[in-house]
C-alpha cells in the first residue's frame, strides 16, 4: 500500500526525482549568485517576501531552511521556526493564534521564512483531534483570508509542501534515530506523522487544494532526494522573486462592485442618532459613581479570568473621546489597561501591512487595550484625504472584519464607539478651546480644514458602519452633544458587554466541569 | 514606638502634611494647565522623562499613578506597573532583570511612569531574604549605573519615595481591607511591609541614600494625606520638567581624564596578532567537521538547559565575518539561534539610548543571538566618523561593560570577536569581490574611503580592547588573513566557552541538589 503509486495531488511528487552531486554543484553555484542578486534588488523594492515551508517531511523543512540560510544573505532575511520551543515565545500563547504570524511579518525589502506555521498548524490540530470539522473549515478560511490580505498588500508569498512517500519517510526516521547527528531533529510528532500517514495526507490535500490560489500557489516538492529538494525550493524562490521584480508594478485588482449610491431615502447612519439627549448633573454624578464601581469590579474579574478586551474609539474632532476614555480608566486598576493613541505610523510600521501595528498592540489575556483612534483610520481619514487608494480602502472593510473576528474568536470582547456631535457643537467646542489654556494645544489649523470635508466624512462613517457592524463586534453610535450623556452611554455599554462576557465564561466553566 | 517621631531621612516625611479640599482644588486646576503645557513642550524637546514611583505605601503609588494618568495627556505618556501580573509579561522573566526596564524606556518627547520597578525590586528582594548582602550591594550599584546612563543620555529622571508612618499604614490597610472598593489594591505583600516595617525602612534608607545623586535625586513624600501627596508629586514633576525645558541645553559633563597617549612602546592591541597563521585544506576540513558536530551538541544542550548565549562579531570590512558566522549557524539547529545584522538605527531606535536596540535583541533563555556588528559601533565607527561626541564615546566603555555585566550575571556567555586582516589582504579581497558576481554588491565607495582612516580605527580598536576586555567578557582577536584559520579559531573558542558554561551549569545543579 505504502509503495503503490499515489493518485492525485501528490502523484507528481512520488516519481523519485533526484539530482547527482556534480550536477547539483554546478547548478547551485549559478543559483546562489542569482539568489543573492535577487535579494539585493528586493532590498530596494516595494514589497516583502514570505516563504512558507510545510510538509509531511518536517526534518526536511528544517534542512531546507538551513540551506536557504546558508545560500541567501542573512542580513536581509529571518527564519521563524514555530514548533517545539518556538511555540511558547513572548506572549504568543496569550493572544489570538494569528498574532504569532502577524508580529513576525517582514518589512518591505526583506524575506521571512516560516516553519511550522499556519498550514502545518491546521493540519496538525486536525490530525491530533484537537479541532472538530467546523473548526477545520474555519482554519482553512482563516488561512485563505490571511494569505489574500498579504498578497493584496503586495507581499510575495511562496509556499512549499515537502512530500515524502510513506516508505521513504519510514526509512528516514529509522535511520535518523540511529544517527546521533540527525537524531536531534526527530520529535515524537514525526513518528505520529508516519502512523497517521494516509489520514494526514487526506487532510493535507484539502488544505492545499483550498489554499492553492493564484496569489499564493503551493509548490509540492518531493523530498526523497535532498539535493533535488533543496535545489527545487531555492530555484522556485528565485523564479518567483525574479518574476515579481521584473513585473513593472502591481496592477491593483479592479475594485469590487460596490453600491456607491447613497441610501434611497438619503438617510445616513449618523442621521439616526438623536443628538438632543442630555443628562442633568445630579443623575450624571449618581450614575457615574455606580457605573465606575461596576467597571472596577468587572475589570478585576476579567483580569482574574484572563479575558482580554478591546475598546475602540472613533468620532469627530472634539467629540470628547479623551474625556470619555478618562472616565473609563479612572475606574480601572492601572495595571489592567493600556491606552494606545494612534497617530502617524512609525517607520517600522509604515513598512508593513497597515494592520500590523494594530496586531502588535493586541492585549494579552487579562489586559484591556483602549484605542484612541483605530484601524478605522483606513476607511475614514485615509479614504477622505486620499492616503489610501480606492481599492485599498474598499478592501479594508473585509480585512477589518477578519481582524476583529480573530479577536472575537479568541474570546475578546470588541467594542467600537463612534462619538457623534453636530457641526455646530463642534465649532462651539473649538472656540471654547481657544479660551481654555490647557486645551488650546489640541487645536490645529487641520481641525478647521477637516470641517469642510464633513459631508465626505459623514458618508465614510455611513459606509464604515454598514460594512463593519457585525453581530460579534457592532458599532455603538453615541450621541455626544451632551458630554455627560455620552460618557454614561459608553460606561453603560462597556459594563453590560463585560458582564455578558463574564457570565458566558462562568457558564462555559460550569459546562467544562460537567463534561 | 510606631508613633514616636523618626530621626533621619524620613523625619520630614512624618510631620503630618495635609491640604484642605478647597486649597487642593484651586491649586490643582492651575497645576493641570501647567503640566499639560509642559508635556506639550516636552513633545518637541530632545529628551524623555522617566518617573519612578516607589514607597512603603504601594497602594499610594497606584493612586498617584492613577491621578497622573488623569491629569496629564495620555497621548504622550505610558504607565508600567511591574508588580503582580505585570511581572510575568512577554518574556521578561526569561531575560536579565534589567531587560524589563530597558525595553519600556520611552522615546524622546514622551513620559513613562514606572511602578514596582528598580528601587522597589531591590528593597523587596532584600526584605524577602531572596538576596544576600553582596547581591544587595550589587543591586544598588546596578541602579546607580542604570540611572547614570539614562541621565547622561539626557533622560529626565524624577524619583519618588512615598512614605507612610507605621501607625498610618496599619490603619489604612485595615480600612482598605474592609472597603470593597479599595480592597482590590491590597496584596499580601502590603501586610508584609507592615510586619517588617522597621527593618524595611533601614534597607530603604540605604538604597535611597546611595542612589540619591544630583542627576537622579529622590523626593521623599509623606503619603498620609492623599491630597497633599498627589499634589506634591505632580508639582514636583512639573517643576523638574519646567526647569529642564528652560535650561538652554545640557552642558555635557566634562570628559573624564583618559590617557590619550599611545602606549609608550607604540604597540597597539592588534599588533600582537600574528597574521601569518594559516591552515591547510585537509586539516581545515577535518577540524571543521569535528567542531561543527561539537557545536551542534553544545547548542542543543544549551537549549535544553535554558542557557542563552551572545556572540558578537566585529572586524575590518572584508575580514570574513559573514563566512565565519555561516560556519557557526550551519552547525546549529535553526530554531536555536538568530543572526542580528546591525545597520543604521530605525526611527524608534534612534529616539532612545543607543543601547536600547541591543537590549531589545537580548536572547531569551535557551537562545543564541549572533550579532554581525554590535554595540561597539559606538566606540568604532561613531567615534572615528564623529557621529558620537567625544564625551559620548568615552562614556560608552563603562556603559558597555555594564551592559555586558548584566548579561554575564544572568549566566549568558558573552563572546566578542575581532577579525583582523592586514591592509594589503583587505585590498586584495576588495578587488576579488569585483570579479565575484555575488559579492560585488557588498562593495561600496565607503569601503575604499574607510581604508584611509585605518590608523584611526586601529587606535579605536586598541582603546576598545583595553577598556572592555573584562574577565567575564574578554575580546578574542582573531588572525583572519587566512580564512580557514580564522574560522577554526572562532569555532574552537565558541565550543570551549560553551562547554565551560555547560560544565558550570551541571556543577551548580549538583550543588543545588545536595543542599
Amino acid at each position: 500500500m505504502a509503495t503503490s503509486p499515489r493518485a492525485g495531488l501528490f502523484a507528481a511528487a512520488e516519481v523519485g526525482h533526484k539530482l547527482e552531486q556534480d550536477d547539483y554543484n554546478v547548478r547551485l553555484e549559478a543559483l546562489r549568485v542569482d539568489l543573492l542578486n535577487a535579494q539585493f534588488e528586493l532590498g530596494r523594492a516595494d514589497f516583502s517576501t514570505v516563504v512558507l515551508l510545510a510538509g509531511d517531511d518536517r526534518p526536511g523543512c528544517i534542512e531546507v531552511a538551513q540551506a536557504l540560510a546558508e545560500w541567501m544573505d542573512a542580513r536581509f532575511m529571518e527564519t521563524h521556526a514555530l514548533f517545539g520551543e518556538g511555540r511558547r515565545s513572548e506572549g504568543d500563547l496569550e493572544r489570538p493564534p494569528h498574532y504569532r504570524y502577524w508580529r513576525r511579518l517582514p518589512p518591505k525589502g526583506r524575506t521571512a521564512v516560516f516553519l511550522g506555521a499556519w498550514a502545518s498548524e491546521v493540519v496538525g490540530a486536525a490530525l491530533a483531534g484537537d479541532i472538530e470539522e467546523l473548526d477545520f473549515e474555519r482554519g482553512i478560511e482563516s488561512i485563505e483570508g490571511f494569505e489574500r490580505e498579504l498578497a493584496q498588500d503586495g507581499t510575495l508569498l511562496i509556499k512549499f509542501w515537502l512530500h515524502l512517500p510513506k516508505d521513504v519517510l519510514e526509512k528516514r526516521l529509522k535511520k535518523a534515530k540511529k544517527s546521533p547527528e540527525e537524531g536531534w531533529q526527530i520529535e515524537t510528532r514525526d513518528w505520529e506523522v508516519l502512523e497517521n500517514y494516509d489520514e494526514g495526507l487526506a487532510l493535507v490535500e484539502q488544505v492545499v487544494r483550498r489554499t492553492n490560489t493564484p496569489d499564493a500557489p503551493w509548490n509540492i516538492v518531493e523530498s526523497t532526494n535532498r539535493r533535488y529538494r533543496n535545489l527545487a525550493v531555492a530555484q522556485r524562490i528565485h523564479e518567483a522573486l525574479a518574476r515579481r521584480l521584473a513585473a513593472p508594478a502591481l496592477v491593483p485588482p479592479s475594485a469590487p462592485a460596490v453600491d456607491d449610491l447613497p441610501p434611497v431615502d438619503g438617510q445616513l447612519a449618523l442621521d439616526s442618532v438623536d443628538l438632543s439627549a442630555t443628562l442633568d448633573k445630579q443623575s450624571y454624578d449618581d450614575q457615574l459613581e455606580r457605573l465606575q464601581a461596576q467597571l472596577n469590579r468587572c475589570s478585576r474579574e476579567l483580569r482574574e479570568r484572563r479575558i482580554a478586551a478591546v475598546l475602540a474609539f472613533e468620532g469627530w474632532d472634539a467629540a470628547g473621546k479623551g474625556g470619555t476614555i478618562r472616565r473609563l480608566t479612572n475606574a480601572m486598576p492601572i495595571a489592567n489597561y493600556q491606552v494606545v493613541q494612534i497617530a502617524a505610523p512609525t517607520e517600522e510600521e509604515a513598512a508593513r501591512h497597515y494592520l500590523w501595528r494594530f496586531w502588535r498592540q493586541i492585549p494579552r489575556d487579562g489586559m484591556t487595550v483602549i484605542f484612541d483612534r483605530t484601524w478605522y483610520g483606513r476607511v475614514l481619514v485615509e479614504r477622505v484625504e486620499g492616503y489610501a487608494s480606492e481599492d485599498e480602502w474598499r478592501r479594508a472593510y473585509g480585512e477589518i472584519n477578519d481582524f476583529e473576528s480573530h479577536l472575537c474568536s479568541h474570546g475578546i470582547p470588541v467594542l467600537k464607539f463612534w462619538l457623534h456631535v453636530s457641526q455646530e457643537e463642534q465649532l462651539r467646542r473649538f472656540e471654547a478651546r481657544i479660551d481654555t489654556p490647557y486645551k488650546k494645544y489640541k487645536l490645529t489649523d487641520d481641525d478647521y480644514r477637516n470641517r469642510e470635508k464633513w459631508p465626505l466624512y459623514e458618508r465614510a462613517v455611513h459606509d464604515m458602519v454598514t460594512e463593519t457592524s457585525t453581530a460579534r463586534a457592532p458599532w455603538y453610535l453615541i450621541a455626544a452633544n451632551d458630554k455627560r450623556w455620552a460618557r454614561i452611554q459608553v460606561l453603560e455599554t462597556v459594563c453590560r458587554r463585560f458582564e455578558e462576557r463574564l457570565a458566558a465564561d462562568k457558564k462555559n466553566n460550569k459546562k467544562r466541569k460537567k463534561t
